[in-house]
C-alpha cells in the first residue's frame, strides 16, 4: 500500500482546470491574482479562452501566457498549457456536457503524462463533473479512480487533510445502510496502513499516532449496539499494531475527533463518508484538502465540487485551492527529502 | 408532541445526584463552590455522606445543610434533600452495584414527585449507570425512558443543545446498520415537530428555522447512494412545511452543521446518534446540555456519562452541569412567560 517514490527532477506543479463551466477556472484566476505564482511554480493545464472568461466574471485581467514544457515561467504572468480550445460562446455556466467532460478529462490525462515524464512534480486538481466525464465516455466514478487507472494503481485511499484534523475513509460513496456490509478486516487494515505510510512519507511524521473510529454509537457499548467493533475493527487494529503502527481504537465516534483536533492523534480512520466529512468540514470548511494516498504521483485536490449554483458569479473562494497547492508543495518536498535520505 | 405547560409555583430547582460512585457528586460540589446557589435556587436531591466524600476528594469543605420541602435556603450553604443514606465505607469509586443503582433511581423518583407537587420547577440530572439501574430492578434503557414512564409521557425526544449548535435525534441507541430500517416518515415528522415546539416554547424562538440532515452522503446524490431522502425524509419535510414549520432539507450531512453553527438554522434534525453527536461534541465538548423534549416537566442533563475512569480523582469538569443548570433556568422561565401570556 506504500507510496512509490519517484525522483522528481523539478518542482514545477500542474493545476488541472477541472470542469470549464464550474468554479474551477474562477478559483484558479483568483488564486493567481493573490499569490506569487512562483512559490511554488505553477502551470495551469486547461483552456486559455475559458480562463479569460472566468477572469472577466471575477473582474480581473491577468496576463495569461501560453506555456509549453521546457519554457521558463515569466514574472507576473499566468502560464497556461492549452489542452482544449473550447468556444466560449458555446459554454453556459453550470451546464456541463460531453464536450466539457472531454475537455476536463484531457487536462487530467495530460497532467499525469507530464508528471510521468518528470515535467511536473505534482498535480492539484480543480473539481470536475462526474456526469460530464461519463457523457464523454470516461466511465470512472470520479477523479481518484481515473488517476488510479492512468497510473495503474490498484489501491488508493482518500484523505481529507487540514491543520487541525486529518481523516481517512474506509468506505466512501456508499448508502449508509450498506456501510456495515462493505467493511471487512482487510479493508480497515489497508486503510490504517495507508494512513500511516502517508503521514510518515508525505507529512514527514516520524511515528504517526492514529485513531480508529468505531462504527456504532458508544463504540457498540460492549455489543449492545452492534458487533462490528469486536468482529472487524479490533482485529484490524491488532494486526496493525503487530506491524508496528501506533494505532488506537475502536474509539467512540462522538469524542475521537475532539481528541484528534486537540492533538492526541495525527489522523482518524473513519468507517464511512459522513463520519469523517462531518467533523472535517466543521473544522476545515474553507481550507480542507483532499489528498489521494497510494498513487505514485503527488495529487491533491480542493475538497469541494463544481458548485454550479455559484459558477460564473465570481463569488467562489479559492481558499481550498490555496491549501491544496501548499499541501502538494509540502508533500512533494517531503517525498524528495525521503528519496535523498534513502539514496546513498 | 407539544410540551404540556404546568404553571410553576416556585423557581426552585432540583439537581439529582446521579450515580454515587461516578463523577456526579464531585461536579455538584464543584459547581456550588464556584457559583451562587441562589441563582437559580438549587437543592441537591441525593445523599449527604456521599456528597461529603466527594467534597473531600475535591479538597473542598462546603456547608451542607439538610433541607426539606418548605424550608428556606440559607446563604452560603449547600441544601441537600437526603433521600439515600449509603455507608461511605461501602462505596468504591467507579464500582456501581444494585445499592448505588437503587439510590440513583430514588433521587429521580423523588425529584419527579416534588416537581409534580410544585415544590421544584425543574430538574437537572447528574449521570447514572444504566447497568446499576437494571441491577436495582429498574428496567429502563436510561434516564429519559425512566422519566417518560414516571410522568406517563408516550413520546420524548433527545435534544443536545449548545450556544452554537442544537441537534435532535430521530434514532438514538441503534447499531449503524439498522438506522435506515428504523426510519419512517412519521418518526421524522414527529422529531421535526417536537424540535419546533421545543425551540418555540422552551427557547422562546418565535419562528424556528430547522434543517433536516440527509441519511446518505451527498444527500443520496439523486438516488445514487440511497433513496431514503426521497422516500422518507422529503415527505416528512413536506408534511411539516404544510403544518407551517420553517424546515429545510434533506441537506448534505457534511455541510449542514457548518451552516447551522453559522446561524443559518436554529437546529438540525439528525437521522442517527453519531450524525448529531459528532458535530455537537466537536463544538460543545464541555458545555453541551442534553434536553429531554416532550416531558411535562423541565429536565436538562449533563451530556456526559459517569466517567468512572476519573471518578474520585477530583478532576471532573462541572462545565456541562453549569450549562445544564443555566439552560433549565432559561427553559423554566420561557415556559412561565408563555403560560402568563396564555392566561387571561
Amino acid at each position: 500500500m506504500g507510496s512509490v517514490n519517484m525522483p522528481l527532477a523539478t518542482p514545477l506543479f500542474a493545476i488541472t482546470m477541472g470542469c470549464p463551466v464550474g468554479i474551477g477556472p474562477e478559483i484558479i484566476v483568483r488564486y493567481f491574482a493573490e499569490n506569487d505564482p512562483e512559490d511554488p511554480p505553477l502551470v495551469v493545464v486547461g483552456d486559455m479562452a475559458v480562463l479569460r472568461r472566468a477572469a472577466e466574471v471575477c473582474g480581473l485581467s491577468p496576463d495569461f501566457v501560453s506555456w509549453q514544457p521546457g519554457d521558463a515561467l515569466k514574472d507576473k504572468t499566468v502560464p497556461v498549457l492549452p489542452i482544449s480550445h473550447l468556444n466560449p460562446e458555446s459554454l453556459v455556466w453550470g451546464q456541463a456536457n460531453a464536450a466539457t467532460g472531454q475537455a476536463a478529462a484531457s487536462y487530467i490525462t495530460a497532467a499525469v503524462r507530464l508528471i510521468e515524464e518528470r515535467v511536473f512534480a505534482a498535480m492539484i486538481t480543480a473539481p470536475i463533473s462526474k456526469k460530464a466525464l461519463h457523457d464523454a465516455g470516461y466511465p470512472y466514478p470520479g477523479h481518484t479512480e481515473m488517476l488510479a487507472a492512468l497510473t495503474k494503481t490498484p489501491h488508493t485511499h482518500m484523505m481529507l487533510a487540514g491543520d487541525s484534523l486529518k481523516v481517512m475513509l474506509v468506505t466512501i460513496h456508499c448508502p449508509l445502510k450498506e456501510v456495515a456490509a462493505q467493511l471487512n478486516r482487510d479493508k480497515i487494515f489497508a486503510c490504517i496502513n495507508a494512513c500511516n505510510t502517508t503521514l510518515r512519507d508525505d507529512f514527514a511524521l516520524v511515528k504517526p499516532r492514529l485513531a480508529v473510529a468505531a462504527l456504532n454509537p458508544h463504540a457498540g457499548e460492549d455489543g449492545l449496539f452492534g458487533d462490528e467493533e469486536e468482529r472487524l475493527i479490533l482485529p484490524a487494529i491488532v494486526q496493525a499494531r503487530a506491524a508496528g503502527i501506533d494505532v488506537h481504537g475502536p474509539l467512540p465516534p462522538d469524542t475521537v475527533f475532539h481528541s484528534a483536533a486537540n492533538g492526541q492523534y495525527d489522523a482518524v480512520i473513519c468507517m464511512y463518508h459522513d463520519q469523517g466529512l462531518i467533523p472535517f468540514k466543521l473544522l476545515h470548511f474553507k481550507d480542507g484538502v483532499n489528498v489521494t494516498c497510494g498513487l505514485p504521483i503527488v495529487r491533491t485536490s480542493v475538497d469541494h465540487g463544481t458548485a454550479y449554483d455559484i459558477a460564473g458569479s465570481g463569488q467562489a473562494s479559492h481558499d481550498s485551492l490555496a491549501a491544496a497547492i501548499a499541501m502538494a508543495g509540502a508533500i512533494a518536498q517531503n517525498r524528495r527529502d525521503k528519496h535523498r535520505r534513502a539514496s546513498p
